[in-house]
């Protein structure tokens, strides 16, 4: 147990500092049946319990609230590989495992778990379930709850439930794997889960192409879904001031002229190396062009150039940042509302604020946009940094018109909690309470993360 | 409002008439708005309201109680496809269209909407939702669960949840949605949904192997699912007294001998049909025959063939019915413990059982087994019948050795309510109740069904 402010320091603020807070110790369990005692201990004293894994979330979920008293529960001491069972595909981990660790060892008897994301070498698992992460390949292999079987989880009254299941059916019951996934630490803690692995491809292909428009990447990721079907396993967009801001904080380079209004990203794969996707591609590619959809494409040559394609894209964020002050928001809406978002939104935001500069990237095939503000070159910060909460709301009424979610695989953590609650209906809302009244009576797992307190 | 006994009749039995039952009236609403009336009335009249769709159930999940004071509400008026959009690869239906009602609205657009069972005709693609349906589509698609991304709900206080989001990614609070999947109109009436679409495939191949035993059954799905991977739609198996069954009471042939072992079906797709499905398939089934791991393969020549193929397998149960009275069971496991389940539970039956026919068939590729009996021809046939409960705890118990669900695909109902009851921890019982405490706090919803009154 940690009580020293300098060994608690660490645990008591968020990775990107957008959030501090205090705890009356940090504990380190090495088993779930120690998770189980501290969390009997803990409601016997009536002291809140706020989960933690790798501390690399963007929402401020596992950040403790100041003053408050509650103990961090780091889960990064639960990091065994349980089972791996290559003829079931399913891995059974301990939920401080981080991702490359499940990915590594899924790699280890040639398998692929697919999940991937920035923070894959510090985030755990347990982390990626509680917030039902996505990454860069949703398209094909779904988010975090997709990839999951089973779980166990410690309660809010201590007890361990089993539910460790490497079943592809099962209805038995009420769906409570479900209901803890997501839940960001407020239901139970995650202390292990049975996830899916897939055969690993043979083969992948990977192109970056330049279009006129967003809704010209639309048109093109609609007739590659149509002729590649589940072999897609990314379709990724990024707006040329994503592709100025990585020129300008890293060595990566777009293959186009960097005013080229967007560039998309596409993989796709197969089980076998026979050159049946590069045909695909080549030829709704060459179909394209013919219809004047594209400007221009690369597909990559090498696994070198898959690499940088990729970091185009990657390294959005990261440039992002570097460039200074950063408005995000993680919003989704129905792919065929993408077109009309982006242009209400546009509008809507530079009507109202003409110093902002749209850094607009994500996960086209998903319908999810990173669709975030810098200050424009020159522009005053201090008033672009007062204009957050008014652009939040901006953007996120356009998505509430669409029938859109303002939190796509962030999680509500505090950054979005209030935001969620007030486009909430009556009813989702007394839904909502009712489960968290059911399943953590006295209000003792990570309050004030997801619902209001 | 239906009252008479003969206009109610047909509501309070099931369509395999193993269960009967009364209610007060049978409603018949025509808007979601009018079943929020029927509920919120029953509610202040104490009376609890059996939801029904098609009532093709085999779990007893949708007939009333013996003598109870409830309401049979039949949602089969709610009958209107609200949406098809072919971008956003999403459909929003009424609760009460049956799946081939969706399933032809995908058609017409050029899409398909995979899940696919027997009672396809008759069950509503609410009660699809409510059971957690399965089907001969899984191993590609999923289940019902997966099929889903939005639901329109009635509560148990009457009101009108609006979780109708056709979003890939949405983590905006607890998963309310996959709560009310599965729980059999015990949480809530699921009164429409937004479900999800998908490119039809192209190409097309389905081909029947005969195989000595399960073990090289499993070998050859795992070869294929190596080579194929998500092209595999289904991977099915029968054993010999299924072909036999069939051969009597169908005109349906298998093309091998009726005496081989087991059957296995192999469905594969892709989005071209340039023959790289075929060429897979003939490849994998070379090296295995090469390996002695198949007696023979047979690959459809034509769509006639593939259509009886597909009749081999779809027949089993129709035949097992039609040859005399028939235990069931509907269970999983993990793919990797298959073999060792289907030798264990054969040989505890076989030992206190001799008299029994094993007729063995189900989805292989998804570790769920149909692992029914029929009696012996000659044999006594109320020992048989009488044997039921104990054949169902002799195996089922195997079932659980195994980590495996007693209820796959099928649901709980009232079927399998007790004895899923019996096989859950402590915890998992609790957790359980505060669910439906937490939806159902006056228990009105379908009481009785799911789990212990």
């Amino acid at each position: 147990m940690l009580h020293d402010p300098n060994d608690v320091a660490p645990f008591v603020v968020d990775w990107r500092r957008q959030w501090r807070g205090d705890c009356l110790a940090v504990v380190q369990p090495d088993t779930a049946v120690d998770v189980c005692e501290v969390v009997r201990w803990c409601a016997a004293n009536s002291i809140s319990i706020v989960a933690q894994g790798g501390n690399t979330g963007l929402s401020g979920g596992a950040t403790p609230a100041p003053g408050s008293r509650s103990v961090v529960l780091s889960t990064t001491r639960l990091r065994s590989v349980r089972e791996v069972d290559s003829v079931n595909n399913t891995i059974t981990v301990d939920a401080g495992c981080t991702l490359l660790d499940v990915q590594e060892a899924a790699r280890a008897v040639g398998r692929l778990f697919p999940l991937s994301l920035a923070a894959e070498g510090t985030c755990t698992i347990g982390g990626n379930l509680a917030t039902n992460a996505g990454g860069t390949a949703v398209l094909r292999y779904g988010t975090a709850r997709e990839l999951c079987l089973g779980l166990e989880v410690v309660t809010a009254s201590g007890e361990l439930w089993d539910g460790l299941r490497g079943l592809r059916k099962d209805n038995t019951g009420y769906d409570l794997k479900d209901l803890f996934i997501g839940s960001e630490g407020t239901l139970g803690i995650i202390t292990g889960a049975v996830l899916r692995l897939f055969p690993r491809p043979s083969d992948s292909q990977v192109a970056l192409v330049a279009v006129r428009s967003i809704g010209d990447a639309l048109t093109l990721f609609g007739r590659l879904s149509e002729s590649l079907g589940e072999s897609l396993v990314a379709c990724e967009v990024l707006n040329s001031s994503c592709v100025e801001l990585v020129h300008a904080h890293s060595t990566t380079r777009s293959p186009f002229h960097p005013e080229t209004p967007w560039v998309v990203l596409v993989e796709a794969v197969a089980m076998r190396a026979d050159g049946y996707v590069r045909a695909s591609l080549d030829e709704a590619f060459a179909a394209a062009l013919a219809d004047d959809l594209l400007i221009d494409v690369v597909v990559a040559e090498s696994v070198g150039q898959i690499g940088r394609f990729w970091a185009l894209r990657e390294n959005v964020s990261e440039a992002q940042g570097a460039a200074g002050p950063t408005i995000k928001h993680d919003i989704a809406v129905p792919i065929s509302r993408i077109e009309r978002f982006v242009a209400e939104a546009d509008a809507a935001v530079r009507s109202k604020f003409p110093a902002v500069r749209f850094v607009t990237f994500g996960h086209l095939g998903d319908g999810n946009l990173h669709y975030n503000f810098s200050p424009q070159p020159g522009s005053d910060l201090s008033d672009f940094l007062n204009s957050q909460n008014e652009l939040n709301t901006l953007v996120h009424d356009v998505v509430r018109a669409h029938r859109g979610s303002i939190s796509a695989e962030h999680g509500l953590g505090v950054l979005r909690r209030d935001e969620a609650d007030r486009y909430r209906s009556e009813v989702e809302r007394s839904l909502q309470q009712a489960v968290k009244q059911a399943l953590d009576p006295m209000g003792i797992m990570n309050p004030g993360k997801v619902l209001p307190g």
